[in-house]
């Protein structure tokens, strides 16, 4: 039940912003949803707020009076469990880059969107204009309006300008991309949880404070012995500034969050780490750096089948260009990477196995550059080929 | 002029804060303090909000009306330049502590107190009792009223207690404890600097966001370009979780800030680090750890001349007890550590020498239990004996 309602806020949020800036989408066409939407008076109205609500079940929606009247539907979510598979688009920054979005929009298989944050870039316009917020809302309408996007915020989303007197960090973002953090009992938008058929997401705040004590690392010290494997047995976070990243482009800037929390994910058996921010793509073995005490020297990445894979996935297209600076050699917990824009897809089959591939945005999207054939942490910790 | 200005907040909040919670303080009597208060009415009047203020100058203000009046003073601070000496108290916890605040109180040569954060200790009391930030408030009077204490924001500052509903982090110090953060241009009273005498002083948060592109960093970023040593040549930072630290106790929990920062520390030449935390005391030689690159395992602590001296002084008494769970052997950076309650002097000379000295509250307060003469590592980079 709490996950249905957090779906349909995710939708209803999504959408209201096109709404609310007044923008039109003019030629709206469904080219490849999986569900049919259908007129809202087919369906009996809802009893009230304690109306039953159903998992996998098609979902019409209306925003809008009168001639602004605008209808949406979306499926809900299958009942959380197992082997119940599921399929996720995986995508970074997309300002300026239609291309990556309608790749991801032509593939049908996409049931929800993990968005390793970057949206819009308005803090690269004068005063952060806030009209591309509004802009960027309506560009992605036609894939949001229907499946839940699950964001993460990203550096762009700061929006930190004292020079104009806004020294609120994420404001813009904030009031436009509502998350269901209160359902996992977090305090702040920029950290949460949400589960989606067999898959747990943890969404971290790579810009907000995470030393010990607190908010956001007190949630993730509670979070982490939440997940019930036996329920949702992949285990995934997301985060916009990558620990695991051999391109000179913002090169060691998740060390310090690492520092932090790297031990947390070998323990706790995280399966995959998706992150943005540098505008390349690259997938690591399974690697930790959790041994070093300051004075042993002990600080050098290890292989470690407990540890996650690491996927940076900033690559979805942004104002600054692609980041082609990688490291000589590449280092040992580099298995691929490749400056190109593109986007992702996991597919999770069942409790044992997942399938993660990469699609170039310049190959036709059944192109498959990368894949790997991912095995869960909890129940088939075996070493992957890749 | 600003300065003074400054200087006149910290010392009218310090004491509002008591007249505001009602507190009376019986026996007031003013041991030890440099200068002599006088009636007010033997001042002529301010003649509005631009009166010219002076430089090491007796100031005498009243707080409260009628029969709640009561008057205070202090001693502006001389001005800004290389050669001008100045006496600094560094103190870290304290509550539970008379002694170590009456030790330090005893000593008439401090001038303004560098205070390391961990206040009150009210989270550690049903609801967060703000009382007990009152009752310190009137604890500390017969020093704040009289000179500067420069906060810092411990993690017993945090009162994040989403239990009660309370989800903003330091609402009860940020209440209570104003700050001139505006003065340079900081957005938070978190982080801020100032500047007494020879010494230019910049305060840390460990407890908020320090990530690349956040608040902090920016501020940090664009602050220590900014620091003239040709008027002030002594360069000191306030932050509460310590980075060098051999006590198991709190071990590492500033690496994470450490990581993001220690290279702009030894850049700029920081001259010396004053950190809280853990209840014992530790001074380091002039070692630092900014080499590494994840691949190179170049990650153990050296010698460094351009490093700042790191001092642990969190000792001031606490709820919790003495840390005595030093790592065997002392680490090559540690230069002299000891689990007693103290507190520390800093007495800069002069542009090129300054004087540290640490006090254990069981001896008497001229006893020095360790010192050592400071170099500036601007004007006189030469390594210490020590």
């Amino acid at each position: 039940m709490c996950q249905l309602k957090v779906l349909f806020l995710f939708l209803t949020i999504a959408a209201a912003g096109v709404v609310c800036s007044g923008g039109v989408t003019s030629s709206f066409v469904r080219k490849s949803q999986p569900s049919v939407c259908m007129p809202l008076n087919t369906f009996p109205p809802p009893s009230g707020d304690n109306a039953p609500e159903q998992y996998d079940t098609l979902y019409n929606y209306e925003l809008g009076t009168g001639d602004a009247a605008r209808q949406f539907c979306f499926t809900t979510a299958p009942k959380a469990g197992p082997d119940v598979p599921y399929t996720f688009g995986d995508l970074g920054q997309t300002y300026d880059s239609n291309q990556t979005f309608e790749h991801y929009f032509s593939n049908p298989e996409g049931q929800a969107m993990l968005f390793v944050g970057d949206l819009c870039y308005a803090d690269a316009h004068l005063y952060h204009d806030n009209n591309r917020w509004d802009a960027w809302g309506r560009f992605v309408e036609k894939s949001t309006a229907y499946q839940p996007w699950i964001w993460t915020a990203g550096n762009h989303e700061i929006d930190f300008a004292p020079e104009i007197g806004e020294i609120v960090p994420f404001k813009p973002f904030m009031h436009r991309y509502h998350v269901p953090y209160k359902a996992s009992k977090s305090t702040s938008p920029l950290w949460y949880s949400i589960k989606r058929a067999s898959a747990y997401i943890i969404v971290l705040s790579s810009y907000s404070a995470y030393g010990k004590y607190t908010p956001q690392y007190n949630w993730l010290e509670q979070e982490l012995p939440k997940v019930n494997r036996a329920e949702t047995p992949w285990l995934i976070v997301l985060l916009h500034s990558p620990w695991y990243n051999s391109n000179g482009y913002h090169y060691m800037e998740g060390e310090s969050m690492r520092v932090m929390f790297e031990s947390w994910f070998v323990e706790h058996k995280v399966d995959i780490v998706f992150a943005g921010h540098v505008h390349s793509y690259e997938r690591t073995k399974r690697f930790s750096n959790v041994k070093y005490n300051i004075t042993n020297g002990l600080s050098t990445p290890v292989k470690d089948p407990s540890a996650p894979v690491y996927v940076t996935i900033g690559d979805g297209g942004n104002l600054e260009g692609l980041a082609n600076n990688f490291s000589d050699p590449q280092p040992s917990y580099s298995a691929f990477r490749e400056a190109s824009y593109g986007h992702g897809m996991l597919r999770i089959k069942n409790r044992t196995h997942a399938h993660f591939t990469w699609h170039r945005n310049h190959d036709n999207e059944p192109v498959v550059a990368d894949s790997v054939w991912l095995s869960n942490r909890h129940w088939y910790p075996e070493e992957e080929q890749n």
